[in-house]
């Protein structure tokens, strides 16, 4: 179901209960670009931790669009042994919605706008009829405004809308080429004032004029007279001047002043949706789905936590069927894991196609056309990946028992990470795996050299790998650790560049950071950082304390609560040799 | 005309032949956004000197894009005394023409874009069917790159989508989960190899296994192969696999960096418009057209200029009807200069209609139906505002004796300036006008004050004007200049607030310029800044010297050439008392 600002507030409720009847909903995405980055290579370091990723990313990709969002939900029905199915396809744009509100810039990506116009998006849709919206912020904000507006008029004190006592103190001065302007103005109004008509409309005129007019007015004119600036269909501005009694002049006020508190409702807009997924606390997956949820929160909901360790909750259950897909058992059976190609692979054996129907008066999507990259299309086949990938792990189609060993073997919350070698995955509430990536070296040199330099300087070393951290430094990772020792050694007396170990390199950093009052982290033996959260009381939405960071010590004592704990040990990794090659862009 | 990426370059002459005829030329432009900026009231404060409002420009709005092009030709037949016009309407989209091009990222604000999807503007055909454009710089640094790689191969060096005898020194490393899919192609490879096919398409997969492929194939099979990614119309893309001797190996690279080389051709699109109407030196007029050529230089030409006082030289005869008509004589026969209106205004009495016809081809706009806010209508009815005007001074309607009344009494270079108090325009190309404004104080105070804070202060002096710089400093405009004397003494003691004079305020500001390296002004006599510029020589094209700035005494042994001299002597400007209020947001 396609969802826009003409028929939004129709399709409500018609979402919400859609919402509240499905056994798990899928999401989908579609922006007005990915990273505005210095590049691709440079954002996405394949030995970035999860942390510096989160970063990275509320950094590089907050500031586009999310400009649709689809949803789909997905119903059990035990006695059709299926799955009934609501898509929605929905709209999005933050128009203001008056001149006081706040007004969004956002950034295009030419090649992301190119590719969605190459897909026949419809960005005349979007920008003439997207749903509007508001983050919490913004909402009490304006929510604030309009109550301030209220009580300055109920003191009196008037708004530049209307001609109140408190406005005409001094008379206007009016420069000399604009004074006959004025004078007609004043004439005119005077016969208004003096004759029987009720309502007088001004022509259109610069806003420099209607100041000019309404200072006038207020001046001359200081009760009497309700004027207002009203819209031709042209959007050109004009001057209408009513003559009211006072009492009649307070009922208007009073109108204009409820309207204006419809219309904030009205702008919190598709975010109602949002608060109505989050209310729900359900199962939301998605395919490869970290930003779309970090796009989610940052722009329908609240600002994104400043770094990844801040305590943060999230109301639903999220899964990610990308890191489903590469995960055990399901990696040795999908050998590509893009989501057009892992919905044509999880409807054949091993799997079973997916037992789904359309609910009525939706339209049905066809899987044999594809219309991929229309978000409501790509919710609609996350999902059907996810049952054919739950189905085949509990061996039935039964939503309970299915989702029983899908929650054993798969923690939620884990978020598939792209182009990281040996991390699979983003914990968004909790710790991070981070490997102590003994054979890994981290090298500075001069500018101008390239990746064969580094080939050069390591040949001795057999396969070596290297990820570009910037213009002049690099990671590059070894075959084998004991190799470490030996390159350190050799490097000894270099000149034009410098090695350091991967332990000393995040050691050094970390020293930064702690002169910067960031607290520094401990390491475990297992090879993995172990930090511990205080318990995130659970919440009605998302959210994080204030509290930006906890000491080493408060860490310590901390105990780790269902989310955060060791859930990650059920799960079993790929290889952490860092052997994938992730340089390949341009292929 | 409407020009959109399908049918540029059948258009393309038709364009060069307009430009090439015409006697003068009518532009605009419609863009993403026009401020990223804090508020409209800090980023175009009324006592802006030009200097400071050029650089707000260009920091606030040079990263919105121009994606609509207007551009009317007029051409005076004088069989007819009347002119021809030909109007286009080029639709212009950065569309990244390879994946290594530039992939440029703007701006999109929302009230823009809400304003124009109002107008019924048609993103689809933006996005979709924009033509592309590249500037001088970007064109020079593909081109280059198309060279190297083309020398590259000269010495057999490869690409990566080549094998070539380079790539194959090392086998590559295959990860294990993806050793089953290499040796699977391998062995499809191995069939064409020795089979009679010639043609194998792999189906699409990662990036990363078309680079282990790359790798592998370039390993085992270093002759006799050409390996090409394609593809498909969903834009996923393959590998495609050819069996070929050597001379077909190269007869095809060689086919494919002539491609190259014409994709690129074509990549410099759009930009051919600017730089024929450039080259033809012609008048080109365009209302309240600051913004439209900043964007214009800066989208299709070169960077901007650091500052504005950086010499520059533009190679056509710019005229800003907005100025024109807020100027003698016009300024006392029309009362709104906005463009709508203007054109409604120029065409009654005193003014006669313009004699216009459409050129045969050329799909006619009728006035009557106003199209405003699509570029070329835009243009087309600011050439008509220009007849219009040029006529009236010339009383007759022939283009030469009406064009020497018209540069007889303006200047050209001077473009209009929005909301600037005693300013009525920025010279482009030489020193600005810059009043003494010696009845204005800087005035600093505590963040929590407000206009009528300031109101309330400087009660004593009657009428000020208030111009916000930002939260807590503000210019105070006194209505008499000896007032001034009165308010610094109030003022010694106080200590919440500060109190400058204009004059100390400047010089503060020009030392800390000086601190950093730049260049004071010399004040004239006849309370305007003088100062001059080395006469910038004539060029083809837009253009600035390498040099930031001059020193005073350089300066005053500069020469103004015509361009730069007293032109500006002929000039009626406002009155300068300050008296224009400029805070009317709002109303």
């Amino acid at each position: 179901m396609e969802v826009t600002r003409q028929n939004f507030k129709d399709c409500l409720s018609t979402v919400y209960s859609a919402i509240e009847e499905a056994d798990f909903l899928a999401i989908d995405g579609e922006f007005s670009g990915i990273s505005d980055g210095p590049n691709v290579s440079a954002l996405t370091n394949g030995l970035d931790t999860p942390e510096e990723r989160y970063t990275k990313l509320k950094k590089h990709s907050m500031d586009f669009l999310m400009f649709q969002f689809g949803l789909c939900t997905f119903r059990y029905d035990s006695a059709k042994s299926k799955y009934i199915t609501k898509p929605f396809n929905f709209y999005v744009f933050p128009k203001p919605f008056s001149r006081t509100s706040p007004d969004i810039k956002f950034i295009c990506q030419s090649s992301s706008i190119d590719f969605l116009a190459s897909q026949g998006f419809d960005f005349n849709k979007v920008f003439g009829h997207g749903i509007p919206y508001l983050n919490q912020d913004e909402e009490a904000q304006l929510r604030e405004q309009t109550e301030e507006r209220r009580n300055q008029h109920a003191n009196g004190l008037g708004t530049p809308s209307f001609i109140s006592p408190s406005s005409s103190k001094v008379p206007a001065h009016v420069p000399d080429e604009q004074k006959d302007y004025i004078n007609k103005v004043v004439e005119k109004v005077e016969r208004l004032f003096n004759g029987n008509g009720k309502t007088l409309n001004l022509d259109p005129c610069t806003g420099f004029q209607r100041k000019l007019i309404y200072q006038t007015l207020s001046w001359k004119f200081p009760k009497g007279l309700h004027v207002e600036t009203l819209e031709t269909e042209k959007k050109e501005r004009y001057i209408q001047i009513s003559k009211v009694d006072e009492e009649e002049r307070k009922r208007r006020e009073q109108q204009k002043l409820e309207k204006e508190q419809e219309e904030l409702n009205n702008a919190v807009g598709f975010s109602r949706v949002i608060h109505a997924i989050s209310k729900s606390g359900k199962l939301v997956v998605g395919h490869n789905m970290l930003l779309d949820v970090m796009h989610t929160i940052h722009q329908f909901y609240c600002p994104l936590p400043e770094v990844k360790s801040d305590p943060f909750s999230i109301p639903v259950v999220l899964l990610d069927t990308k890191l489903m897909a590469s995960t055990q058992p399901f990696k040795e059976l999908i050998n590509n894991t893009s989501l057009a190609e892992l919905e044509k692979q999880a409807k054949e054996t091993p799997f079973k196609p997916p037992q789904v129907e359309t609910a009525e008066g939706f339209p049905s999507y066809d899987t044999a056309q594809e219309q991929l990259h229309e978000a409501g299309y790509d919710a609609y086949i996350t999902g059907l990946c996810f049952v054919s990938m739950a189905n085949h792990l509990g061996k039935t189609t039964n939503f309970s028992s299915t989702f029983g060993r899908v929650w054993a073997l798969f923690p939620f919350h884990l978020l598939f990470l792209m182009r990281i070698i040996d991390i699979p995955y983003l914990n968004i509430t909790g710790p991070d795996l981070q490997p102590k990536r003994d054979h890994v070296l981290y090298v500075t040199f001069p500018k101008e050299w390239k990746t064969s330099d580094l080939y050069q300087l390591f040949s001795a070393f057999g396969n070596i790998q290297v990820s570009w951290i910037d213009d002049t430094s690099a990671f590059v990772s070894l075959s084998q650790t004991d190799q470490v020792q030996i390159a350190m050694n050799t490097s000894r007396y270099a000149e034009s560049y410098k090695i350091q170990t991967y332990a000393d390199y995040i050691q050094g950093k970390q020293q930064e950071k702690e002169k910067l009052g960031q607290p520094a982290k401990t390491w475990g033996d297992d090879g993995w950082v172990k930090h511990h959260y205080p318990s995130s009381t659970a919440s009605a939405g998302f959210g994080f304390s204030r509290k930006r960071s906890i000491s080493p010590t408060q860490g310590e004592q901390g105990g780790d609560d269902g989310v955060s704990g060791d859930g990650w040990n059920h799960y079993s990794f790929p290889d952490s040799t860092g052997s994938k090659k992730i340089k390949y862009d341009g292929v």
